[in-house]
């Protein structure tokens, strides 16, 4: 049965509420709830949070912010599942203020009222220690007290001290509580972070590529992410430009998991030793970066589980195991797992879990989860979780493009973060179409967004034979837009050339072959990044996704978008009402482009009526605008975008 | 844990999903699904439903509707509530045929293929009968014939008779159930109707108003609705126009519920005897229509229960009771009931019932519900399945104007019907986005609109002095837009003179005072109600409120939007697409105005390149349009809107 109060949508959620939202550890989290009662009362609310299983609540007061919308925020003090709940109750004294006044000043008589509330205040103090309860006893006496004029004793009804006392000592007749809701608290690399993929074999394997890592640490980076690490199979390895004749020097895919040398848990020799590794992992640690790993569950026909586990993969009537096709495109080279087998799945998925466990021991505590839509979602239901009990720091990218419906359902049930469709999405309106769908719909409670530009897998749209200008407005794009965003080694070299025209692969692409570059050309974009990732962290406007605003450019090709911090400084909050403000100008073309932006005023805080000034934070310059109209040139071949920096003056 | 298949998403739904959306017993309900799968295997999938608390299955296909959705259709059988469940499992045999085919047209070998299928001959035909077994062995004994082609081979595989008993002997190794969902299902009255709301003391009582009746049913209403019939108080009676000083022979409102003559469960004298109720109930119900009566509950000073259980009422420090009041305004007249009182809520609540229990025996099965916002929502949530549970077909109208949420909440817990903003909504822009939230957002799974132009306590918009155009238009835009719609009597006599500027009441309202008619005016829009409540019955596009579409109009004065019922003979199917398709086009003005539509005519299912006709159903002209452009001027003194039947031609 209902209680006397509804107490309904609380926010953040996900769409089942069977599963947590998401949130950062030691960060404030805001909260709703639609809070419903009959009739007219003056409601009060508050919500209370708690880490799962612990029993001291903690309390914040919530505020109504719309047509039966309350609002507040929680800030989870540790890692791991918060449970939250809305309390809301009649407030009895504000309800009976805002009758008694109005009846005063029509001049109706109120000595009941006055009778009211010195009733209220006998039941409040019932619970009042002996502190606050001759206060309010004595409050109840002067307000019964009939030489006194009812004026008068409306205005000690009124004191800001009583108010204080009934708040202090609440009678609260009516209070219901709303059901549990969940939030797991992340650690704020979670949640923000720039990520770098490199293939340590083409530096010559862990340890020279150690050498690369200040570089990578220069530009700015918080994650290096490395596809498998794990031996490669021989049998039908895929020679260069995936071609099915390898030639005994190729190195083979590292997706193709597996060999006489081991499975998931080893080291493919080629990169040195689990030694070399863990120095690997050290050595970024020391630079401010954390290691990311690929976990890719499919094995090589040569992956010692095909011989220790056949039951593990699909079996086939001719005796054989289900290599990876979608007719008539065969993957000879990789066996999909079975994660249904008839026998023995409860070993198969603690296996899954070994090779985890076996990598966090090494270090690392991210992971970047291959094709994840092509395993159970019951799988990862368990497996995430089930890591997450035992170290709640672990962190899970799904690399999942596919359906919306399938991507918003792993995020769903676990995953910390999500590849999106922002490799595809380049034209102004597809980008504020797609924006507004992750960044300001639902999903942007629990599916955390994670923009590349580029992939070893994906060189697409503007990138294919693109120039400087591509490069970086699709840099500053994903950089901007997005708190988490990641690139492929090669990005800063403006590696741009496709297979072909047929799918978006790079001609001779790094999973096939190793990859020799001169990092110090003089074209590289190894600055340009570093400015954009050091912009990124100065600014906390790009802290969040949600907090994006687009605006109007009356040229197609140039795309004008906001994002704002909240003034948490109560010094700062009215005026200016952000904290910071910045404004992304992107010329989307290979020409140069004019456009006269309208900004929305509202959204950026800048006021209306008086200059105020925009420094672009890539070159350095900076402008005195005054409105919302502003006129922006852009040629890709200088700088592509400005990314300003409003502020007001004085 | 999550099933092999993730099926969530049911609709129709309810926000929280603990309580049913809403059907009509005996018709179809749309139903949908998201389905997810890892991977890309070919899914299917079943609903099936029940009488909750019975045993027995119906089972009807889905089919893939989009990304991840599929749609299906249940019909119940019989009045209350349905549980309904979505099935998935693994098409097996479509998957290998998808697979099968791929292969074999690239030209690789498909003889493990071949065998698979075998295979799965063998596990399906565990479970047929004598009948269709020998048939699968036949079959799998063919497939694995290796003296025969394999290109013969796949050919007996992909023969629809092997479909067909692999379908009627179905082995599914992951299906996977839905939680289930809840539907309640109503008598069609619940879903469309048109109400007359009358006052019968205007007629001289009940049995004075049984001639009425006739011209009521005559004019096309489904529902006859009766505002309080009780006995009226005395103490504090309203006079004339809402005055306080009410004259000796002043009738009072008749809200102003109990005298010593009776509360709740009397009939006031004035109005006959119960004899009189029943014969005046019957006399409806030879004529086609059914009675609604008025459930306010709130009390007269002079209720019996106000001497009998004061401690249902909000009793004040100084003895007195409460009356309702909204400060400065008071409402001495009234008493609201307190559903918590701090003894005999559970005794109150039940008198409450009885009340509604009394009424159903004198054979009222429609109540119309005032200010049930006013009342806690627990009270909604106990009370109509309480009365349901004993009587399906018993219906309640809210009459809640408040906040958006609040009244979804009353509808999402029980309420069959809602009163709406309509009375309100006056422009074309307004009414246009107040149909896209009720009929094509989440909510018209559970919210009735009922579409009321005007109330005994609401003269607004355009009828408040307004003309014949007026009156014509807003009846024309409540009766198509929503399949429930009512009108207070007097409108067919334009009465139109506000009380004031100050509030939406009546002149001389009828709420305070007897008034009497002259029912045969020859300005009387009897014949024009007659034939727009002809047109409704006639057309089944007018059934559901979902099915509107709004068309452009050039002109902002005029609004044009059509409704379509879906071809349910397949004959009809395609070509056309739709069984019946009416377009509305509306001047919402006091002047003549002009406008070229452009009509969707996807939505219209109209030949793009061909003539069709347009019958306005009003006036019986015949119109030969072509294409989606069309001129239309319409004179709102002489007819402020076209209902036009689109007809293909031959």
């Amino acid at each position: 049965m209902l209680g006397r109060i509804v107490i309904e949508d609380l926010r953040p959620s996900t769409p089942t509420r069977a599963y947590p939202a998401k949130g950062v550890a030691g960060e404030p989290i805001p909260v709703s709830a639609t809070i419903l009662k009959e009739g007219h009362d003056i409601l009060a609310a508050a919500v209370r949070w708690r880490p799962a299983g612990t029993s001291k609540w903690s309390t914040a007061v919530m505020t109504l912010a719309g047509n039966d919308k309350w609002a507040g925020e929680i800030i989870p003090s540790k890692l791991g599942l918060i449970e939250f709940v809305v309390d809301s109750w009649t407030d009895h004294y504000a309800s009976w203020r805002h009758h008694a006044l109005a009846k005063a000043a029509d001049g109706q008589a109120i000595e009941v009222e006055l009778e009211e509330l010195a009733v209220m205040l006998d039941a409040h103090s019932v619970n009042a220690g002996a502190k606050d309860s001759p206060a309010m006893k004595a409050a109840a006496v002067q307000l019964r007290d009939a030489t006194s004029e009812a004026s008068r004793r409306l205005e000690a009804g009124l004191a800001p001290n009583l108010e204080k006392l009934l708040t202090k000592n609440p009678y609260r007749t009516d209070l219901t509580t709303s059901d549990v809701a969940l939030i797991w608290a992340d650690r704020s690399i979670a949640a923000r972070g720039a990520w770098y993929e490199m293939f340590p074999r083409s530096e010559g394997g862990l340890r020279p590529a150690v050498d690369r890592l200040a570089a990578i640490a220069k530009m700015g980076f918080d994650i290096v992410y490395l596809p498998p690490v794990h031996p490669i199979g021989e049998t039908a390895r895929k020679g260069k430009n995936n071609t099915l004749d390898a030639k005994p020097d190729d190195p083979g895919s590292p997706w193709a998991i597996g060999s006489k040398l081991g499975g998931h848990t080893a080291l493919d020799p080629a990169l040195g030793s689990l030694d070399d590794f863990e120095f690997f992992v050290k050595s970024a640690e020391s630079l401010g970066m954390e290691v990311a790993l690929d976990y890719a569950l499919q094995c090589s026909p040569d992956h010692p589980w095909v011989k220790e586990h056949p039951e593990w993969f699909h079996q086939r009537p001719d005796g054989s195991i289900k290599y990876a096709e979608n007719p008539p495109k065969k993957y000879q080279d990789i066996y999909p797992i079975n994660f249904w087998p008839d026998q023995g799945r409860e070993q198969l998925w603690n296996a899954c879990k070994d090779i985890l466990d076996f990598w966090i021991g090494k270090g690392v505590k991210i992971f970047r989860v291959d094709n994840p839509h092509t395993k159970p979602f019951a799988f990862w239901e368990w497996l995430i979780p089930a890591v997450q009990a035992e170290d709640p720091g672990v962190l899970f990218l799904a690399e999942a493009f596919t359906r919306p419906r399938v991507m918003a359902k792993l995020a769903e049930i676990g995953f910390t973060q999500s590849y999106t469709y922002f490799t595809w999405r380049t034209t102004a309106w597809e980008l504020a179409e797609y924006l507004t769908e992750v960044a300001l719909g639902p999903k942007a409670d629990y599916m955390r967004t994670n923009f590349w530009p580029n992939t070893p897998d994906i060189l697409s749209g503007p990138l294919r034979n693109g120039g400087p200008g591509a490069f970086k407005h699709r840099l500053v794009l994903a950089a901007t837009m997005s708190p988490n965003y990641g690139m492929y080694s090669g990005y800063e070299l403006m590696e741009n050339i496709p297979a072909s025209g047929k799918n978006e692969e790079y001609l001779n692409s790094e999973k096939y072959e190793i990859k020799t570059r001169e990092w110090n050309s003089p074209d590289s974009l190894e600055r340009y990044i570093e400015r954009v990732n050091s912009i990124r962290r100065a600014h906390p406007a790009f802290k969040e996704i949600g907090k994006i605003h687009f605006h109007h450019s009356n040229n197609e090709h140039i795309i004008a978008y906001s994002k704002t911090s909240p003034g948490r400084d109560p010094e700062l909050q009215t005026p200016p009402k952000f904290h910071d403000v910045m404004l992304m100008v992107v010329n989307l073309d290979e020409q140069p482009q004019e456009t006269t932006l309208w900004l929305d005023m509202e959204a950026i805080g800048m006021p209306a009526d008086q200059p105020y000034e925009a420094h672009d934070e890539l070159t350095g310059a900076v402008y005195l605008w005054e409105g919302a109209s502003a006129y922006i040139r852009l040629d890709p071949d200088v700088e592509p975008a400005h990314v300003f920096h409003l502020r007001r003056i004085g």
